[in-house]
């Protein structure tokens, strides 16, 4: 397993579904997943940690950035811009790492376009009503910030059948769990074990 | 999950890599695996019985099951008949059940014509060197009938990118854990869970 290339996992969902906290747990419970880090040039809030939270940046270097397609994805957002810096993600991956990316429903379809490969979840509430409860009971956004996500759910719900898995988050344990299951029989697929296949057909052939 | 329809999964691959044990510890494990039972056309043996190891009948009666195509794929071997009854099948997928059917390659394949949503695993050993230390240490073959087994093993080798898992039976608890993974996984498929994404579409279009 050590030896193996590992793999990009992309992970979207519905604001309010819990994707973020399933993320941090996933790295938290297993050594082998490296959450992405972004870059942005957005100031670094109280307790932010260059390299932890964010990668910080200028907009002159950003741009340079992109120019030189560093980029697995980037948008701009109030302002600022946000990229996923594609060293960070290649170098975990020859490592073995399984690397996660939070990324957007549009971010998500353009990783795909450069790493055919990647493994697309999108995360689910269990219901329209459960997800409702989650962004109300979150206390902190008023009602627009509520109609504007569920706005932007109904355009995200168009984009699920693109993707490999859909995961109910109901339960923060099992939903943990059955992601780490998805991902590592994602291992298994004949694409991810071409050198095993090689040797063994090269033995038959010897025989 | 009860409400849902189960996922027939074809399990393939050599001659002596523990598939049929790993198959047997699965549905012994967990509830929700039925195990496909064949129809066959030559006589029972000590201390088998219909309906368990086999659904036994006659010429006459198999020929006619193969011309109301009531056979999800059938073969001829050493003057028999050797076929798996569709009606078994879809009644255990209907009731929820992840059917497991042992299928050489080109049956699998015919499967997955009948059953493109079919889920193919293929079963290797950790290695050529391994497969024929368990072929001599069955000690019921003599050599002659390991070559022909490693003579089809060269020919099975070609069809592994056509499965949709390779799993390498290295240990039995954990390969039976894997498989399980594998198979549950596979449920989180959106092409599986179009129910549960038409309701929430239709939920999102009331807010």
């Amino acid at each position: 397993m050590a030896e193996k290339k590992g793999i990009i996992v992309v992970v979207s969902g519905f604001s309010g579904t819990g994707k973020g906290t399933l993320m941090k747990r996933l790295t938290a419970e297993y050594d082998r997943y490296m959450l992405s880090v972004s870059m942005t040039t957005r100031q670094p809030r109280e307790g932010e940690v260059d390299g932890r939270e964010y990668f910080f940046t200028t907009d002159e270097h950003f741009e340079e950035l992109i120019r030189e397609g560093k980029f697995i994805e980037h948008a701009g957002y109030c302002g600022h811009y946000y990229g996923t810096p594609r060293d960070f993600v290649d170098r975990n991956l020859e490592d073995g790492k399984d690397v996660l990316l939070e990324i957007e429903v549009q971010g998500a379809l353009q990783v795909r376009e450069i790493y055919p490969e990647a493994l697309l979840i999108f995360v689910a509430a269990p219901s329209i009503e459960e997800l409702k409860k989650r962004l109300n009971g979150r206390g902190t956004e008023d009602p627009e910030t509520i109609a504007r996500r569920l706005e932007r759910a109904k355009e995200e719900v168009k984009y699920i059948d693109r993707y490999d898995h859909l995961l109910i988050n109901d339960d923060l344990e099992s939903c943990t769990r059955l992601m780490h299951e998805i991902i590592q029989s994602a291992h298994t697929a004949p694409a991810r074990n071409t050198g095993f296949i090689q040797t063994i057909r090269e033995d038959l052939e010897r025989e």
